[in-house]
């Protein structure tokens, strides 16, 4: 099946994407988790006009209440990579492989620099993907450096098929994980390649093994659409939201500053509507 | 006093600006009518995230109570012109000049097209602004051009004013006004300069007077700021919501493409906490 658009992301930006879709009879998708962590777990918003003094939690509710009126669901994946494939888009989730005519990128922004070492090993034993990739580990060593709690979820469905995984914790919430997974509280610095191996550097032990995952909630945007046109972390966008890839467009915090939801809410309105121009004159 | 920042303009871009100016502490006007007439007679809105199909009244009344609860009040006047003195903008309303650092323009489009011989006649027997020039024609024949019923105020206070008042209103709803004032139902098509009279043109009879006030909800760009870098009837902008003149900052339809109620409050952040980077670096 091939959509119209896909959007990814669930924050501000990837809703109002969705709903202006909707307005306009798109068949699309909208790719990520249930609600975005980084609107939910906000503490108070008080410049989202109409919505006074909500909290983060709150302003979730609100958008998920929407998109369910709307009829719109969220389908629940991680998008690790997306390819132009000249006439369409090839979007490459942990469970399966989309494609949509156009796409709208509203994975937020990165934050926190690479490790060092993990921009030259990434698909070298490097992986940001662990449903993808631990297939090609199966009864090997594996370490998981996990940027938020949810994923732990991630190195559990890695020990029932490798051998041993390490798990670093990269936030200060207490860890809950199979008695099979080490979880190792370091500080990585850098990632190398040894022999066959992958070693994690830290201020700890070495931790050796055949690959790392490193889970962030969201990856760069010139590693998730490679050709994209970038600007440190973020995409470099016109008025339009549209970027240098034909039919690719972006909207919120992967756009640049302000970070801010209404922001997002706005951009994801206009690359909706831009999509909708481009898909028009396609045909 | 010397504001920090003006607003102009009470709709969606307008509003989101106040919340974020009010939230960095900053010392700001917010001038325009109460509500915004193009958010309160929408009949639904489906495509607001977090507010599900609200009618447009519910829209502006939610925008209200947001402002008042963060203790912001709307300055109602109509702001003819803004100058550029260099080192802050002078703004003149109806009843009095403001002064601010920047001003953020958040006016809307402009609908429709100037009526020939308005742009050239501009400042010579033809006004925008009906509580500015009234005191130059005492005693003397006026016509008004209404674009909306809210016009017909104007028109009585005119009446009070100067010898005749000539109504033309240019919307279907039916008129209430003083019996001094003469109601005319035409299109006009052109105004002249005849001698030292002004001639409206029309399907009708020809309108004589002395000065023709011709009164719309916003007026262009280019004309509301002189030496603004426009586009037809928008501003041209860049991403962080700045124009070619420093200080000034626009957001919502005035910077073009789509009309959305959404992409208006996203603009309206971006253009404040443009306006809060310029006031600190000007310091």
């Amino acid at each position: 099946m091939r959509y119209d658009v896909a959007i990814i992301g669930t924050g501000p930006g990837g809703v109002s994407a969705a709903l202006t879709l909707k307005n306009r009879g798109k068949n699309f998708i909208i790719i990520g988790s249930k609600q975005s962590a980084k609107v939910s777990k906000a503490h108070a918003i008080l410049n989202y006009p109409g919505l006074p003094n909500v909290s983060g939690q709150e302003l979730a509710n609100a958008f998920s209440k929407h998109l369910e009126l709307a009829g719109i669901e969220i389908t629940e994946d991680r998008v690790s990579t997306i390819y132009d494939m000249g006439d369409f888009f090839g979007i490459q989730g942990g469970n399966e492989m989309y494609e949509a005519s156009a796409v709208i990128l509203a994975t937020g922004v990165v934050t926190g620099k690479a490790i060092p070492g993990e921009d030259a090993l990434l698909g070298s034993g490097v992986s940001y993907c662990a449903t993808c990739d631990a297939p090609l580990y199966k009864g090997k060593d594996v370490a998981v450096i996990g940027y938020s709690k949810k994923e732990e979820e991630e190195a559990a469905f890695l020990s029932e098929v490798c051998a041993n995984v390490t798990y670093v914790p990269m936030y200060k919430e207490a860890t809950d994980l199979p008695d099979k997974v080490k979880v190792v509280n370091v500080k990585p610095s850098e990632i190398l390649k040894v022999d066959d191996k992958r070693v994690v550097k830290s201020d700890g032990e070495d931790i050796v093994v055949d690959c790392v995952f490193v889970l962030r909630d969201a990856i760069s945007p010139g590693q998730l659409v490679p050709g994209l046109e970038t600007d440190g972390a973020h995409v470099v966008v016109n008025r339009d939201m549209s970027t240098n890839i034909a039919g690719c467009f972006a909207c919120g915090d992967i756009t640049g500053l302000p970070y801010q939801y209404v922001k997002s809410a706005g951009e994801g309105n206009v690359a909706a509507l831009s999509a909708v121009t481009y898909l028009a004159a396609k045909k």
